[in-house]
């Protein structure tokens, strides 16, 4: 049972339980598996003397842990867990948010690359005595710099899901059973996450956007010497009269629709893109989607084109049980009895241990 | 014979029985490959009780698969099929249309990103007001656009095999055995996919057209304004006057060519391009092509091209018995008796379950 | 041991004989080597009644593959091998050519890629119809056309092990117990695929080349309408009175250098670049050569700077037996006895089977 | 025994030892991980008669390796250590000086590629007679210089760990328990790789400096004709008035967190980063940092960030014992008896075999 402790979070950023879900059991062994096996392999071995003494996670931490909307039992290796120095008030801090901190620094990862590269490349814009005669970079630039930062974040976060993006982890709450009560203190996380780096990137470029805007002076796009285009999302000169809802709208909906079919092993015949291969795949995916349309950071459209997306691929391509659309009338039936759906789902994950 | 019923389709791109092709079987193993394990442990264990109530493919869906020219058992997981839900008229239909439903949707995937590299950085040329001062991307963006959307399409389209071109597909049929009734569905679901995809392209840029264009003009290359290169292929300046034909034909032989070399396991020494490594590797052999050569959307020349890049391969490198040329004399023989030929095929495909 | 066969080819770019080398069969396992298991089960279970049938690979094919300076076995699997159609002449001349012919299909890849970047950046330069209003790509095309054409020729020449240039060919002789016999077929595959491939992006590019040179004119830089380059490397501006040989030996050493790195896999810790990975390292390797050097074509500096490169490694990196420099006084002993150790090394060869 | 021998090398970047970590086991095997694999069972197997003949490395050798701070065995596989040609005294040189020998040309490759790109592109600016008419290159081509630089120096050097960097070096010293004792001869090859690599490029581009700058003349930014910016980070023109320092100081601790998060087995899900993947993840950081912040060079700032970053991830998301910080008090406790602390860590070190 502790072997399969670290497992039964939400598998990345479909949220699919891992423990109900013996497709991600067979995915491509990774570290992480191979933990579990050795981790139950010790088990085995020293089970009957000793199974009480191993959980080092009391039940203070599990109470703590419940109350953020966390499961109880964090997501950390046997081999850590039983280390003495767990006992220490900041051992416990540290796995008690565990998830936060990871979503915190993920987001701060993916923000300080993707702020930095805009910044970067506006800021010298242009400049001639930059190697090559024309600024550090281009509009490529920046794409490099939200896909790698989305990679390297992925990679930061693992142990979370490394969601990173609220309208991603509000589509996994309605679509793959994450728990709402979870929701909060992710979406906490990443918002801190993304102001500090936000912070981080404008301390360290201070002094290009007083020399781009005048001292004290700052502007929004269209203005010639804008550069708030670092911290947000600007309609394209064309773009001026067509709702920059739809492009959002898009952006987010081709954005879910993929990551959900990246993660689905039961469709992808012999290409495997969840695993290992996920955060390279993430990196084409971010760099397509800003070499080819807008997107990321506005606050309303993200949130429906994902969860459309992600609709859109569970009604036409995924089979399997845990997406809440794949049920018998789309599982618009439990709108009817909303009251009666919420215990059933919180009776489940109960029983799963997720909350 | 459960267990294996999820891998009797002809395996991605070449189109090739896994069923009569051990190799594919020894292949990296994917997360598919160990489904079927884990079925098949399953299936060892409960078959005698149960085999006949396992099969909820029922024999109407069979009918129904058959008629539509795909195999009689879809590919679908053995958990995903046995659950519930799969019972309602809508899983039916997802079961029953799933090759051509992924087909479409990988397409789809496809052409936006294609499409809408081509899209921004077309109506963006040359704009001062973009990070780096010139367009937001260059031609190398249209490459990555086009080449990222493959990788992307084929992870989306796993299941169908992820041939996403109808020159592609007609290749497989004559030369890796992938049943000619099959042709027709898959072409219909990528001339959907494509056709919604430029739809949906043309509404996202429709302003930036009307821009460039001026409101309700639309002209074609050498138009200065021309903006009907976003979704058709037009001669470069300095082709005008060469038979177009012949670098289409170019382009298409070299991809068809180098699709069979990166799917053909007998012939990589150490290297593995198949499986997890295939879709990274289409990656740059399209954006190779991008960079090199004119492609992908005219209609003749792909089609002679993509069968002659087959056959080249198979003469010259593939050694396996499944290729319509490596038949004495070629197979042409069989051009001889073609009656004959078809109903010797037909026959060998009933006993091997593809139609 | 019809198991062994298809192993018993020097693997890959080295030359290393993996006969003797059992570190290779121990990297991460490819399909290939999953089809020796194969085989080898197959052929533990059917060896005594038809171990003399097996072999299809008769003595005749043997004495011809011998006197092309190839080993005697050919690469081909089992299953392959065994076919009922491998009867026919053609079959049996693509086995007695195996190697030859994948060189030439490598090279022509290679070249096909290489050269068809250069000649639409070339052809294109300033064009300002193109989307981004620059031309069809930049120098940095160039980089990603000639990476990826050596990405996709190494697959594309898998089982021949994929030189695809007379100076690594060379080199490996030396270094690497490439037997000597096996030289001239190799440099003739080499060199006709590069011809082949440099005739194809000649007439596919004969209109662009017109356009810029005028109708029968053809020019070498500094000519500002020069497009030799399209099929040669001449100096960069500033380096006309530099001796250009020695960019040449610099670029060439450090590719054999990182290569010989890249294939010993007694030298990367946890990192594995052999194997699944060595053609994706070998983007990289070649697209920072072409960004930080040039290279490639040249005759003379070529063969120097690979063996000098090799040699580095092997000095002071590479602790295997298999090097003719690790020998005691590297080697240079046998220069004093030259007859002696000719023969001492084809009695070598012999015995495993090379020659 | 002998089998583990190879792997008490502390593993890569991090410095963690693999001995103490069971983590490190577990992850994906590599083509290393076999071999000691097939050692272990060659060991077995043959153990009792020639256990004591297996040392080829004498105590000579260990002896002359624990003075210059490297661990006693040599980092070398089973096969190699036992060869004939291991007696000659070259051979001896060579495996006494493996890692530093490693660092030398680890870094000498990345260096190489590093400046190699810097100065194609500054000394190439703007030359029209390139192919696409702006220059060999532009500055992302300094970011791919860069980063496939670090991820080709990582394949040259893995069997030393690859610091290929004083800084990250030193914070492994800190935080990894890296012996300290091994710092001198690991700063010495570093400092050495790199000037060999900086002359080799001095060398190769002086005709090209000579034009830019004029004969004999040598520049620094901001000069239009400096080219001392191929050897040296000078500030961005807009960085003038800001302490140059704090950009540095970022962009190394992003660098440091990052890599530790890379190798942190224990936070990563199913996304695995460390072996295999580890090059091509660099490779992205890198790039990333060269698109984003300034980097690499000075002097005193790398220490500092470097150390920072790496304490941020160990404080927040690394939950191993192995980490200084990672005590009560973050270790800081052990800063009031030094000595103490120092004579408990070379204890523990000479159990474990490091020193």
């Amino acid at each position: 049972m502790d072997a399969i402790r670290s497992r039964s979070e939400p598998d990345s950023i479909t949220g699919r339980s891992t423990k109900e879900d013996p497709m991600a059991l067979n995915a491509i062994p990774t570290a992480r598996a191979s933990h579990d096996e050795y981790a139950a392999n010790q088990d085995g071995e020293a089970a009957p003397s000793s199974s009480l003494e191993l959980h080092k996670t009391t039940s203070d931490m599990r109470t703590t842990r419940s109350r953020l909307g966390l499961q109880p039992q964090a997501p950390i290796v046997e081999e850590h867990d039983l280390a003495e120095q767990q006992d220490w008030w900041w051992a416990k801090v540290r796995i008690a948010l565990r998830e936060p901190f990871a979503e915190f620094f993920g987001t701060m990862i993916l923000v300080l690359f993707g702020d930095g590269a805009v910044a970067q490349v506006l800021l010298s814009t242009g400049q001639k005595s930059a190697p090559g005669g024309n600024g550090f970079g281009n509009y490529q630039s920046i794409n490099w710099g939200w896909a790698l930062g989305v990679m390297l974040g992925i990679y930061v976060a693992g142990d979370s899901g490394a969601y990173l993006n609220p309208a991603i982890t509000f589509t996994n709450c309605v679509l793959r059973k994450l728990p709402w009560r979870r929701f909060p203190i992710y979406l906490l996380a990443q918002f801190l996450g993304g102001f500090v780096a936000s912070g981080i990137i404008y301390g360290n470029y201070i002094d290009g956007i007083n020399k781009v805007e005048g001292p004290g002076l700052r502007t929004v796009p269209p203005s010639p010497t804008a550069t708030a285009g670092i911290f947000c999302t600007y309609p394209q000169a064309f773009d001026t009269t067509s709702p920059q809802f739809a492009d959002e709208f898009l952006a987010s909906a081709i954005l879910m629709f993929v990551i959900y079919a990246l993660k689905d092993d039961s469709n992808k015949g012999q290409f495997s893109a969840s695993g290992a291969w996920f955060p390279l795949a993430m990196f084409f995916l971010i760099f397509g989607i800003g070499a080819c349309f807008n997107f990321w950071v506005p606050i309303v459209a993200p949130f429906c084109g994902c969860l459309f997306g992600g609709i859109l691929y569970d009604v036409f391509l995924y089979t399997g049980p845990d997406s809440l659309v794949n049920q018998p009338w789309f599982g618009l039936k439990d709108l009817a009895r909303p009251k009666a759906a919420i215990l059933e789902r919180m009776e489940k994950h109960q029983a799963e241990g997720l909350v």
